[in-house]
């Protein structure tokens, strides 16, 4: 069987009602997954708590996080080729993406592990 | 403490005698890894035999692999966006890099699972 090419940019619909998750390649621990975003936010008082560490890097577009610190809430904005980690647990929600142009994220979840090298905890 | 935010064309030097490997993160099981090349390519008659499976998504730039599958040798051409997952011992190597310009990676491995849903094993 020969190697299977996907490429990023690929296979997204012109008109996006709702934002699209493409998961890339998993296993039980692991899952790499794309999202496009057209304009989309978090509903009105919805936070993110995952299970999962996420690695996010923000591939196209732009957008605006927010995440809960120690120190309360942090805005941040995102512009391509910015990545972060955002550990288990750690509250955030998307404020806005570009209205502009799609917003193509990629992000890694993963877990099975007891030690964290890399990025803080809560 | 904040987030940290790193973007994946930051800290790349503008003379690369040799690739540069970027750890951005990392647990027991899984790495993430920016690659630098800057028309490298794996040294003659070189193959990669790795323990782990391993996601790769071309950022920039552009590349030639060979991969060994059970028909043969297979060249692939990545450009931009382009991702593939190279299951673990799937042996390939980097035959060129751009030679105009820098070429960006972005490389996920990972372990630590008896099932795999995405992807070919051989």
């Amino acid at each position: 069987m020969g190697n299977k090419i996907g490429n990023l940019t690929g296979g997204i619909p012109g008109n996006l009602p709702e934002e699209v998750f493409t998961v890339l390649a998993e296993n039980e621990h692991v899952k790499i997954e794309r999202v496009v975003s057209d304009g989309h936010a978090s509903p009105e008082g919805f936070w993110y708590d995952q299970e999962q560490d996420e690695w996010v890097l923000l591939v196209s577009g732009s957008a605006v996080l927010s995440i809960v610190n120690e120190t309360g809430i942090e805005q941040v904005e995102l512009m391509p080729g910015d990545h972060l980690l955002i550990p288990a647990h750690r509250r955030h929600r998307v404020e806005s993406t570009s209205a502009t142009e799609k917003t193509v994220w990629l992000a890694v979840f993963y877990s099975c592990s007891s030690t964290q090298s890399t990025g803080s905890t809560v």
